[in-house]
């Protein structure tokens, strides 16, 4: 078995903010050289998602809006506060992106098949941000022969 | 490592419905030859999403109620529109199936074990058609010794 | 490709209850002699999960709760009565258990790095109980070279 591994690190300008991180996930791909096998994405942070959907601003916004509907915190610039969680109680203030970490999920498999990654027409790779302004690494490693 | 890959099509007659993938996949660990290693089960589509779990038909009611829920859309059988997402402003409406998606998960991994599927003694895989009417997709691929 | 599998049992004392088992998982990954490659964590019941997150007592406290605000069941303990589900129909009383199962998922894949687990700083593997008190399995498989 093949395998490469790289290190995406990440400090987004905003509380929240979506990446999209096909390219990156592709480049190592063609790196590794693997014909048949996968690309594992995962955060490894625990206020991170990773996820594979469209790549429209539209969905996107709804994308926000759903995250602050099912596990609220401040907005995504910081200007307004979010409700109290018990993690707050050791001085943190990200009860919520914990939550939304659970909710979209911290990784994907992306399979290769041919020595290409083997997304159907719309599925893009996001990394989505949900405590930034500091420095956040994200783990590829492609594996298979 | 040996690999085998296989594509299925659906085209549901609903908007959503859930289709029992476990013989598939199983078929397709058999064919492989692989004694250790696992099935990637993923949806190629970003509005369709694939899971483990009971083939009960009171859970798959209470599934239906819990998607809606969590992210309203139009009803199963599409006689009655769902709220208005951002997403729809490009002329699509089927925001709601994208958020669904994102909740209950693209793929699943299932291991093999000495030459069979390693499930527990009630996990089904599902396929859970969000937007249906059309062929989607789903990627299975095998991968081990 | 090497691979070990190992299973692990759990009979909580209480309807729900979290286990860490980040050891468990390392300790598998370091008998498997695997320099590069994952570890599955995949639950065999279809209520109960498997996550990445903090080992930190408030946010367990904000994630039970998070779960019963968005798929209500019954107290930790048992003490209260959930919503009615129709997969109770059938004399169940855990239809929560299975879509707090399909909310934080039944797996994750933990990656191995030059012989060790690759997690970030803060990251742990959970089992997390939603339907206790008998024995319920997780599956651990490690893959790679």
């Amino acid at each position: 078995m093949k395998s490469q591994t790289r290190y995406l690190t990440f400090e987004t300008r905003r509380r929240r903010e979506l990446v999209r991180i096909t390219g990156e996930v592709a480049s190592l791909a063609a790196e590794s050289g693997i014909q048949e096998g996968m690309v594992l994405v995962s955060a490894m942070h625990i206020t991170a998602g990773v996820f594979v959907n469209d790549d429209e601003p539209g969905l996107h916004a709804d994308l926000e809006a759903w995250v602050q509907r099912l596990a609220p915190g401040p907005s995504a610039d910081d200007r307004t506060p979010g409700p109290d969680y018990a993690h707050h109680r050791g001085g943190e203030d990200n009860g919520d992106a914990h939550l939304k970490n659970l909710l979209i999920g911290h990784q994907v498999i992306v399979p290769i098949t041919r020595g290409r990654l083997d997304l159907g027409p719309w599925q893009q790779v996001f990394y989505y941000e949900f405590d930034g302004r500091r420095p956040k690494r994200v783990i590829l490693k492609a594996m298979g022969e």
